[in-house]
C-alpha cells in the first residue's frame, strides 16, 4: 500500500519570509475509524489563501528551486506570531477515492469520499470516516470536491436567519458559487433573497437561474434597487463576504430607509426594526466602513462557518448533508475556470491567477 | 391653580427650515395617576441635541424675533421625513416640585421628584407618577435633574455585561458625567473598567475617582497602555459614544491581541473569544471605521437605554431606581458648567456653547 505523500505547506519564518513548498510524508496505517484517500480535486477557496499566504506581499512572488517564497510586511508580523516556524498544511475541502481504511471501514475502499478536514492539498489523505460523504456511484471528484464549505455556508445562512427571527436576506456578493447555491436554496424553499453582483453579466447569470431580486452595484440606479428589493422582500439580514467598504452599511441604511416608511412618529433613535449584518469574508481586507445611518437597532459582527454549525442541533446538521448529498449535482453544483496541479500551485505566474478572488473565477487544484 | 406653560418646540419644515421656539401651551387639570410638576432643572444631554438640531448646520443659525432658526442640508432632509411640520418637545428628563395632582396623588403635592419621558424644557410638565422618582427631603432640584438616562445606562452597562457572560468593561469617553458614575459603579462592584480618556486632566480626574485602570487616547502609548489594562482586566465588551472614527476598531483589536497571547496553535479566523463593542452615542457622527484584525469572532451592535430596559425584568429595574435614589448624592452625582434658562437655550452664543459636547462640560437648564 502506498502511503508516501506530497502536502503543499505554507511556513512563516520570524524574519518575515513566507515559504510554501510540497514536503514528502509518509503517512501512518489508517486506524479505527479512518480512511486513507487519494486526493482527485480539491477547491481553492478564499479561506485557503488566506492561510496560504497570509498578508505576504504578493509582489514579491518567487521561486526558490522547487519552493516558492514571498515576503511579509513588517507591520503585519504580530499577527502571525502563532504559526512562526510551523509547516501549516491546506486546503480545508476536497474529494477522492479510499485506497485503503481501517478495520471497521473496509467496506469503503474503491468508494469515492467528499472530505472536510483541511491538508487537502496533498496527494493522500488520511482522515475520519465521520468526516468524509460518501458520493453516489459515478460521482466525478470534481462533482464531490467543493460540498463542504459552500454547501454548508449556504444553508447555515438559512439556519441563521430562522434562528434569528428574520424572514429574508441580503446577499454579496451573489454570484460566486456560494451565491448561485444561496439563489437555487432561496429559491427551491421559498425564501426572500435580494441578490446584489457587480456586474450587468453577474445579474444575467443569476436570473438565469431563476433569482427574482438581483441588484447591480455597479448601476447608478443600485441603491434605489436595493432599497426596492428589500422592500419586496422584507429583508431585515445581510450577508456580506466583501468585508472591506461600504457594503454591509449600505444594505443596514437601505433597510432602515424601508423601515422607516412604516413609523408613524418621528424617533430620533431611528425605527424599532432590527438589522442584521454578517461579514463572512474578507475579499476586500481593507476597512469596513459604517455610516451609521440606520438609528441604534442594528448589530453587525464576523459569521464563521464552524461556529454556526456548533450552535445547531445535530439532527439539523445531519438533514443538511443529506440534502447537501442528495442535490449534489443541482443545487449544489460548482463550477471552475480552470484546474491546476499541486506543483502549478507554486508557480508565480499561475498563483497571480488564482489569488485574484474574482466572484465566478474558481480554481481546483488536481493532485 | 397655574397650569399655562412654555415648552421648548423644535420644527423642521419641508423647505429645510429648523426653528426652535417657547411655544405657550395651557396644561390639562392632573388626572387620575398624574402630578403637575414645576420643572426647575433639566440637564442639556448629547441625546437632547439630536432632537433638538437635528443634522442642522450650525454655521446658519440665527433669530427670528424670539425664535431660533438654523438651516437643515438638503441631504439630510430624507432622514427626517417623519418630523416634518411636527412641533416636538425636548428634554429628556428633569427635576422640579409637584404643584398639584391627580386624585389620587395629593400626597405628592409640594415634594421634590425626578422625572423621565421628555418636554422637560418647559415651565411645567404634565407627567405620570409611575415616571417619577420622589427625591428625599432636602435634595436639590440640581441633584435630581439627571437621575435617569446616565444612571439608568450606567446600571445597564454593568447588566448587560453580565446577561452577555463578561465580567469586564472598556469604556470611552470615560470622562463624562456617564463615565464617572460608571468608574464609581464598578469600583464598588469589584468588576474591572478600562476607562479610555482624551486627555491628561481627564485621566486624572478618573484616578481620583478611584479608577484603576485609566488609558488616555491622546498619550503616544495608547495602544499598549490599551493593550495592556485589558489583559490586566479580561474585558471583552466596550461602550462607546463617539461612534464615528476608530475607537471601537482600536478596543476590539486590543482584545484580540490579548486573546491571541492565549491561543496554542495560529487560526487563521481569529482566536475563539467573543468581543462585543456597543455604540450607544454619537459624539462624531462620522463613519465607524472597522480595520478588521479582529478575526471573525466579534460583533457590533446599537445600545440603547430604553430598549435595554425591556429586556430586563421588572424586579431588576426596581432594583436599579432604588439604588440610584439610595446614591444619588454619591455614585450618581453629575456635575454641571453652566447653568442656562429656557430663553438662553434660544440665544445663538450661547447654542454654540452647549452644541459643543465636549466631554465634561455639561449645560443645566433652569425654567
Amino acid at each position: 500500500m502506498d502511503r508516501d505523500s506530497l502536502e503543499l505547506r505554507s511556513t512563516v519564518s520570524a524574519d518575515g519570509t513566507l515559504r510554501m513548498a510540497l514536503e514528502p510524508v509518509r503517512l501512518p496505517e489508517p486506524g479505527p475509524g479512518q480512511v486513507l484517500v487519494r486526493v482527485e480535486a480539491a477547491p481553492i477557496n478564499p479561506s485557503d489563501l488566506g492561510l496560504m499566504f497570509g498578508p505576504a506581499d504578493m509582489a514579491t512572488l518567487a521561486r526558490d528551486g522547487q519552493a516558492l517564497t514571498a515576503r511579509i510586511p513588517d507591520a503585519a508580523m504580530p499577527s502571525l506570531r502563532a504559526r512562526i516556524g510551523q509547516a501549516l498544511t491546506a486546503g480545508n475541502e476536497g474529494a477522492g477515492t479510499v485506497v485503503a481504511a481501517g478495520p471497521d471501514q473496509r467496506h469503503l475502499i474503491g468508494r469515492r469520499v467528499a472530505m472536510l478536514g483541511g491538508a487537502m492539498y496533498a496527494r493522500l489523505r488520511l482522515i475520519a470516516a465521520s468526516d468524509c460523504l460518501v458520493l453516489p456511484d459515478g460521482a466525478l471528484a470534481e462533482q464531490g470536491a467543493a460540498l463542504f464549505v459552500n454547501p454548508l455556508t449556504a444553508l447555515g445562512f438559512v439556519e441563521t436567519m430562522r434562528a434569528e427571527g428574520h424572514t429574508a436576506i441580503v446577499h454579496a456578493p451573489a454570484a460566486s458559487n456560494l451565491g448561485q447555491m444561496l439563489a437555487r436554496i432561496c429559491g427551491a424553499d421559498g425564501i426572500g433573497l435580494v441578490n446584489i453582483v457587480r456586474s450587468p453579466a453577474q445579474a444575467a447569470l443569476l436570473r438565469d437561474l431563476g433569482a427574482v431580486h438581483v441588484v447591480d452595484s455597479s448601476a447608478g440606479s443600485f441603491r434605489d434597487d436595493l432599497t426596492g428589493a428589500i422592500a419586496a422582500t422584507g429583508a431585515t439580514l445581510c450577508f456580506d463576504a466583501i468585508g472591506g467598504g461600504e457594503t454591509t452599511s449600505i444594505v443596514l441604511n437601505a433597510m432602515e430607509t424601508v423601515a422607516a416608511r412604516d413609523m408613524a412618529t418621528y424617533d430620533r433613535y431611528g425605527s424599532a426594526v432590527m438589522k442584521q449584518g454578517y461579514v463572512y469574508g474578507a475579499l476586500d481586507t481593507g476597512p469596513t466602513v459604517l455610516r451609521r445611518g440606520f438609528g441604534f437597532r442594528w448589530a453587525i459582527g464576523g459569521w464563521l462557518l464552524f461556529h454556526a454549525l456548533r450552535g445547531l442541533d445535530p439532527a439539523t446538521v445531519e438533514r443538511m448533508r443529506q440534502r447537501i448529498v442528495d442535490e449534489m449535482t443541482t443545487t449544489f453544483a460548482s463550477h471552475y475556470t480552470a484546474r491546476i496541479t499541486l506543483e502549478q500551485a507554486l508557480d508565480p505566474a499561475i498563483v497571480a491567477a488564482y489569488v485574484r478572488k474574482s466572484t465566478g473565477e474558481k480554481y481546483l487544484l488536481t493532485p
